[in-house]
């Protein structure tokens, strides 16, 4: 396929998802969009690229799915509604019409239930392949969760489980085996936390995805707020299947430091508590607290008896990996 | 330098320009970032990939400018007044201080002039170095000049010259010659046309940029438009270089096919001819009419007397070329 052929598929498989949003979508040299009226734009961008952030073998269903997921899982980090995408796609050559209409299927399963659009991007040729998304959101001026904003006091939470994502990295090469597909998908397909996020705002005083590993991530967000926290490592909310496979330690050492499960960290004043249980129920998303936010830099680590937790893993730097 | 340590010089060097027009810029989640009042958004996005769309042995500096002008080219083609860039960086290793130094001075140097602002992106690592940036852009709902529009009986024009891009890319062995210098200025930092861009508004009926050679593009906006035109390629307007250094024949196709040029390709109704020319000289750029829009698909091109000519390289598809 040509390069325009390639763009006319993408067009016709997944252009009409929340078409209506756009004045102008894939076809000219902008697309052209407007945000609701009063509405503040959120826009995020993020690479990925074969052989780091996805095993080979990632199965392009799954790709176009994490490639969108991961996107989306910035704009739930900061309460925003997704609008659109741009989609960069860098391909080693032809991929087949097959491998075009896995990726569009994955890609259109987080797209459809968002209606959002898929408003423009490039196709290009080049020796590794590599999907850079860029998201556009919204939402009311002032309501954006950031990560500046935690005091001391707050709650420190987390969504869902973390974990099942390095799991499955580290079990990669058994991944034929039907036991596994549980942490597979968390892996290639992780569930970005829109409800949520919209949620949170007016509740959280701080968030962030977690994307490279709760420690890494947690720690930007204290950094960025000017405090520290002291969490409990067994807190930490895990699904049973790590364990299992990787035993207790390898297992707590994925939840703290593992990355990729696109979670939502943060922060939650002690007033808000309650009304944080009732907004993780409206989003139907689980929520647990895992800490406190404390005076001073740095996070501390501590399991159920308050002994501190070493680590040798205090996440994940894209450049040392 | 880590991730972390490349993200925090890139705002250090890029953070300041146009950081007062956005509300949230690099380090968090998301920036954030409000419109003009009443304004609509023109969003585009391109990847350049080193071997492909820019030589081995291209300058640190000349990248960061061409990331941003192949862009930028993007929004003038639109008419849309530039807002914002995300930069998605894949490098193959640490680059080095100097070179990400020289890489925000090229980019510098367009992005001041426009206030335009780095919001935000991702800095990966992969095999090969890639640059894809997304621009935001913004303009009054229902002037954005678009592919479809032109009309039997309007003119055809360019801006500037076209080919010495592609006269420097087939000289490149020859690059270290000072009197090459002008071409290769063309190829390494074009001038995206964004005050003609605006200044066509409510004039021009139809619009693209020159970046896969003026045939092809031309033929988009044909395409786009649903009609055909007739050019007359010694109309084309082309600088001396090109011609002395590679010959006639040569030359003109360099004009006429050569791609890299991010001139403005662009119809306009003959009773606008003279207000084109007043807007053209506001903009202190060049406009060349090189032919007519007519009837019925397809691009006829002929010489000064009216001989067709006889072309072996329609222009350049990424996926064949």
């Amino acid at each position: 396929m040509s390069e325009f052929e390639l763009i006319a598929r993408l067009r016709r498989r997944l252009g009409g998802i929340g078409a209506d949003r756009l004045d102008l979508g894939i076809g000219d040299d902008a697309a052209l969009w407007r945000p609701g009226p009063g509405l503040q734009v959120a826009a995020c961008c993020d690479t990925l690229v074969q052989g780091r952030h996805f095993p080979d073998g990632t199965a392009p269903y799954d790709l176009g799915w994490k490639a969108l997921a991961v996107n989306l899982s910035d704009l739930a980090a900061m309460g925003a509604r997704p609008a659109l995408a741009l989609l960069a796609l860098t391909l080693p050559g032809d991929p087949g019409e097959a491998w075009i209409e896995d990726f569009c299927a994955g890609w259109e399963v987080l797209a459809q239930p968002h209606r959002l659009a898929l408003a423009g991007g490039d196709l290009t040729r080049g020796p590794v392949l590599t999907v850079t998304v860029t998201c556009l959101g919204e939402l009311p001026p002032g309501t954006a969760l950031r990560r500046a904003g935690a005091a001391v006091g707050d709650g420190v939470f987390v969504s869902g489980t973390l974990g099942d994502a390095a799991a499955a990295l580290a079990l990669w090469p058994r991944r034929a085996e039907p036991s596994l597909a549980p942490l597979l998908a968390r892996l290639t397909r992780p569930t970005p936390r829109l409800a949520l996020g919209r949620a949170l705002r007016g509740l959280a005083s701080a968030a962030i995805d977690v994307s490279d590993g709760l420690l890494a991530d947690l720690r930007h967000l204290l950094a960025a707020s000017g405090v520290g926290a002291r969490i409990d490592a067994d807190a930490v909310p895990r699904s049973a299947l790590p364990e299992q496979l990787l035993g207790a330690d390898a297992a707590r050492a994925c939840a703290l430091a593992g990355g990729d499960d696109y979670e939502l960290c943060f922060t939650v004043p002690a007033a808000r508590a309650e009304a944080l249980q009732a907004a993780a129920a409206a989003a139907a998303t689980t929520v647990t607290r895992i800490g406190s936010v404390v005076a001073g830099p740095g996070l501390e680590v501590v399991d159920r008896d308050g002994v501190p937790v070493s680590l040798d893993r205090a996440g994940w730097d894209h450049f040392r990996a």
